[in-house]
C-alpha cells in the first residue's frame, strides 16, 4: 500500500463520510457536501434533470410524497426496499425517468437512503448530487470551487455501502491530483484505495457484492450499469432553497 | 478488482463493523464477536496477559477506575485521547505493561474507544479480544468454533479508522481460506479489500494517515510498530461475567 497522494501545502479538505448517520462527526468547516447515492437516488436525479425536469423536491416520507400524485405539472416517485411504492408511478429507477415524458415537471422524491441524506445535510452552505452520471462535471466544478469538500454516501439503511464510497473515491483522487486538496480522515484515505481496487472495472464491485441477488430478484441489472457507467451528463443538481435544480458546468475536452 | 473470494457452500458467516456505533445493525445472529482496538486498548490487554496478568476489567468511566488506584493486587489503567489520565500510573500503552511487574495481578482499565465497545458488545455469546499480536492465535481458534463471527472495529471516537478495518480484513481472509465461512456485508468485502492493499507492510498503513502526526506528537511510534507486529502472542483474552481472562490456545505450526 503506498501512502495515499497527499500535498502538504494543499488548501482545502476532500473528505468521505460512508453512512448518513455520521454526517454530524464529519460535516465541520465542510463548505460544500455531495450527496451520493450511486444505486439509485442520486442517479436518478441526474437522469431526470438531463431529460429536461425542471426541479426535484426531495421528501423524506412516502405520505408528503403521495400528495402530488396526479398533480398537473408534479411527478410523485417513491422507493422502498429498492421497489416502487404501491400507488406511484415511478420509484428510483434512472431508466423509468429517461424513458418518461418529464420535460419541465417538477419531481417530487423520496427514497430508502439518498433522500434521507439530502435530508440530513440540508443545512450545508451548498448542497449538490453526485453520480458517475455526472462525474467529470462534478469533479472539474469542485475543483473550481475553493471550498471544503464533503463527499456524503448513502450507504444502505444507515450501513456502509461499496458503490458509493468507491464513487467517494474516484471524486477524491481527481480533487486530489489537482494539488488544491488534501484529506485528513481514515475514511478518505479507505476510499481511495477502495477505488484503486476497483477503477478497472466498476461493474466488477457489485459482482464482489453478495447484494447482488436482491439485484437480480428486483430485475434491476439494467439500472445498475447504466448507473455504473461514467460521465453520461454535465448537469450538477444543487439544492436552492430546499429544491433540486440544474446547474449545467462545462467539461472541459481531454 | 476481483471478486471477493466466496464460497456458496458456506456454513458461517464473517462479517466486519466499521464502528462501535453501528454494532446493533450487524450483531443479530453472530455468536462471537471480535472487539478490535489495534492503537491500542486491545494490542495491550494481550500484551497484558502474555506477561502474567490474571484478570482485567473494561470499565467504562475514569471515575470506576480511580477506584483502584494503589489498592493491592490491582493497576488502575486510563488512556483518553492516546495520553495517560492524569494520576493513572498507567494508560493503554502494550510496551508500558510488558516492562511493569503485573504478575497475577487484576488491571482495571479504561480507554477512549476500546473499553466502550466492548461494554457494547457485552451481551454477545461470546466476547473476545483481537490484535496484530495473537492474530493467528485467534483466526484458528474461530475457524474451531462452528459460529458466526462478527469483527467489531472499536474506530476513532465513532469514525472510520484504518488499522481496526485492515486487522479485521486479515481474520477475515483467514476465515474465508477455511471455506467454512462466507459473508453478506459490504463492509466485509471493504475490509478484505484494504486487507490486500496493506498486506505487504503494516507500517505503511500509519504512513498514509495524517493521523501519524499525533501518533508523533504523542511520542508512540515504539508502541504503533509493536501493535502492528502479528503473532507475538497465542493468548485470546475472552469475557466471563464482566471480566476479560486469558484463553491460551495452541497454533499448529506451518
Amino acid at each position: 500500500m503506498k501512502p495515499a497522494s497527499r500535498n502538504p501545502d494543499y488548501k482545502y479538505r476532500v473528505e468521505v463520510c460512508f453512512q448518513p448517520g455520521q454526517y454530524p462527526l464529519y460535516s465541520q468547516d465542510m463548505g460544500i457536501v455531495v450527496v451520493i447515492d450511486i444505486l439509485r437516488a442520486t442517479s436518478a436525479m441526474v437522469t431526470a434533470f438531463e431529460h429536461g425536469a425542471e426541479k426535484i423536491i426531495p421528501v423524506g416520507t412516502i405520505e408528503e410524497a403521495r400528495q402530488y400524485i396526479g398533480r398537473s405539472g408534479y411527478i410523485a416517485a417513491a422507493e422502498r426496499d429498492g421497489e416502487v411504492v404501491e400507488g406511484f408511478p415511478f420509484g428510483n429507477s434512472p431508466i423509468a425517468f429517461a424513458q418518461a415524458d418529464i420535460e419541465g415537471k417538477t419531481i417530487v422524491m423520496t427514497t430508502t437512503n439518498g433522500t434521507r441524506a439530502i435530508n440530513l445535510a440540508q443545512g450545508a452552505k451548498q448542497l449538490v448530487i453526485g453520480s458517475f452520471l455526472n462525474m467529470t462535471a462534478l469533479s472539474n466544478w469542485l475543483i473550481t470551487q475553493n471550498e471544503n469538500v464533503l463527499l456524503l454516501c448513502s450507504g444502505w439503511k444507515d450501513k456502509f455501502n461499496l458503490e458509493d464510497s468507491v464513487f467517494a473515491g474516484a471524486v477524491m483522487d481527481k480533487l486530489l491530483e489537482s494539488g488544491k486538496f488534501g484529506l485528513e480522515e481514515d475514511s478518505s484515505i479507505a476510499a481511495k484505495y477502495l477505488f484503486m481496487a476497483a477503477r478497472d472495472n466498476f461493474m466488477s464491485i457489485l459482482k464482489a457484492a453478495p447484494r447482488r441477488r436482491r439485484i437480480e430478484k428486483l430485475k434491476l441489472n439494467e439500472d445498475v450499469k447504466y448507473c455504473l457507467t461514467p460521465d453520461q451528463s454535465s448537469i450538477i443538481p444543487i439544492l436552492r432553497e430546499g429544491v433540486l435544480v440544474p446547474m449545467e458546468v462545462e467539461v472541459p475536452k481531454d
